[in-house]
């Protein structure tokens, strides 16, 4: 299942938020409607959307309609400033941006329909690159998987996450193509569900035996001793391996290091933000109540009641026991350990 | 708002799965229609489903139609014994249906409508002391809230969880009664969102500031300093202190201790279990995966994934900074300390 696709001049996205129960492509015409996409989280999961904003930047250049060079550059730059914007806390959107205008800056392309083509081709790149670093790193990381290994991941850092074989699922694919015989634990991550909607539909998809639980029970998961390892994605990593993720995955990283259960962060480079030095500086989305009183048409607390809801939490270098990447591991996590070449 | 009020010979019970949208009132006319109130959760909460079957256990002295005494008495102990079946985890349900069992035992009544008044004013002293007691528990309690205190609870342990005046909820109670100006942060408690429904609710209809947070925000909300103290209610207590209660209070309270906030457990002494040594030997309610799959109408999960969802789990009591009940407090939590007099 192809969760983003380039077809007839336009973006072609899986609508995450209607899986599991629909399979619905939503054709994106228009970088806004990358935009979109973004923010209501059709398309989730760091390295995704950083691969899905390179896409919308083509959408932006296909319609921009400028017509000296530098005037056309300079609005195809502040496109993709707006879509940087999209979401604040996973840097592979920044990154692909930033790749996309670098793209751009050394064009010499002597008109607009070959520096579209030139961006095209980057954004592709991006997505291959997405796709054979996924498994790479998920080779890598089935060094710290032992036959029967019972794992627990939070969110989903998966196929869809990715658009390619995915990071923490990349890693627990690679094992099972090594006949490992492991088994997933995916937490439901509230309030957006993904670990019960997407990451039980993926293992699903692929046999992978998968058990769902609240994200209350993981403590109690542990406590029984029926984790082996955890491992997450990211969406941004500070320079010294503090670590931006799913709302939630600190409090996993707390409880792992209590059972002595090993704790991974699977994550491309491009998710590395060298410019940040630790995990304080990473800005933290904190979104709309509703994704908190109601489960789709449910409203499951009193109108009115006033609501925290971070996206995102920040786990401290030292609570994880490697960052697997496609380019190397970083164990223990440090900042020179994560300087990859 | 009265959650459980006998009338005209029967059991009226706030119906406490449709709050906080309908308040509903279900009329339990047999023992039968309490189980079942029991069982789906209508009435939850271990204080409150002891009392509960205690009327329950009315409802069936009232309705058994064995003549001779002898045969009547023990067609209303399998009665109780029925009704303490009903769940397994909440101690106060055991321990309220063998006081009731005592109650009948040293009846010297000569007829049945007599034991039927004696098992009626039994229930109703139940009922009144445990709302006398949790006003008493309330009272000690505060005197681990300084001012302004920020506290974190989980599920609910209200007003709604005891029939009276709640354990955690209680001591929130007495902390605003006496111009702490506490405010609440409240873990909306997945699978069954106690926390989301009805500590809200109950918070809001008393003018209580309250937040509502994902079960998955706890840890960040403590990391960030939100947090003083961290109190929650009981489902039951071995003898040395380890604590069953809702599925996540583990997590929680691993969490506090790493950020070296007290975590405090409030319940009545009906919740101890002095013949239970450890929390190891607590049996575990697992309940049915559709809990979690779905919540009101609202499919959540692919069907047909496998799931594990236990109600409770087990807090250790090195982990707990106190035991508040309404005999006094136990600090440092220890079996000794629990042998109130």
């Amino acid at each position: 299942m192809e969760a983003m696709i380039w077809e007839n001049s336009c973006l072609k996205l899986l609508d995450q938020t209607q899986l599991p129960k629909r399979v619905v492509y939503l054709w994106c015409e228009k970088y806004s409607d990358v935009i979109d996409a973004v923010k209501r989280l059709s398309v989730r999961g760091a390295p995704a959307i950083g691969a899905a904003a390179a896409y919308g930047l083509v959408l932006g250049a296909q319609s921009a309609e400028e017509n000296d060079l530098s005037v056309f550059k300079s609005k195809v730059n502040e496109i993709a400033d707006e879509l940087a914007a999209a979401r604040p806390t996973a840097v592979n959107l920044m990154w692909a941006m930033e790749r996309m205008q670098s793209c751009l800056h050394s064009s010499r392309a002597a008109n607009k329909d070959e520096i579209v083509s030139e961006l095209l081709e980057e954004a592709h790149c991006i997505l291959r690159e997405n796709m054979q670093g996924d498994r790479q790193l998920g080779e890598y990381g089935t060094r710290f998987i032992k036959k029967g290994a019972r794992i627990l991941t939070h969110c989903n850092a998966g196929a869809l996450a990715t658009a390619g074989y995915g990071t923490a699922l990349g890693v627990v694919r690679a094992a099972r193509e090594n006949d490992l015989e492991i088994s997933v634990y995916a937490s439901e991550t509230r309030p957006l569900l993904q670990g019960a909607r997407l990451t039980t539909w993926e293992m699903m998809q692929e046999g992978i035996p998968v058990t769902l639980i609240t994200d209350n029970v993981a403590g109690y998961l542990m406590a029984r001793g029926m984790v082996d390892l955890v491992i997450v994605g990211a969406d941004r990593i500070a320079a010294n391996g503090d670590t931006a993720n799913k709302i939630g995955t600190y409090g996993l990283a707390v409880l792992a290091r209590e059972h002595e259960i090993p704790f991974y962060v699977a994550a491309p480079v491009s998710t590395i933000d060298y410019k940040t030095v630790s995990g304080e500086s990473i800005p933290i989305e904190e979104r709309e109540w509703n994704e908190v009183t109601s489960v789709r048409d449910a409203v499951i607390a009193p109108e009115g009641v006033q609501v925290w809801n971070p996206a995102f939490d920040i786990t401290p270098a030292n609570l994880i026991s490697a960052i697997i990447t496609e380019k190397g591991i970083a164990q223990p996590v440090s900042k020179e350990a994560l300087q990859f070449k």
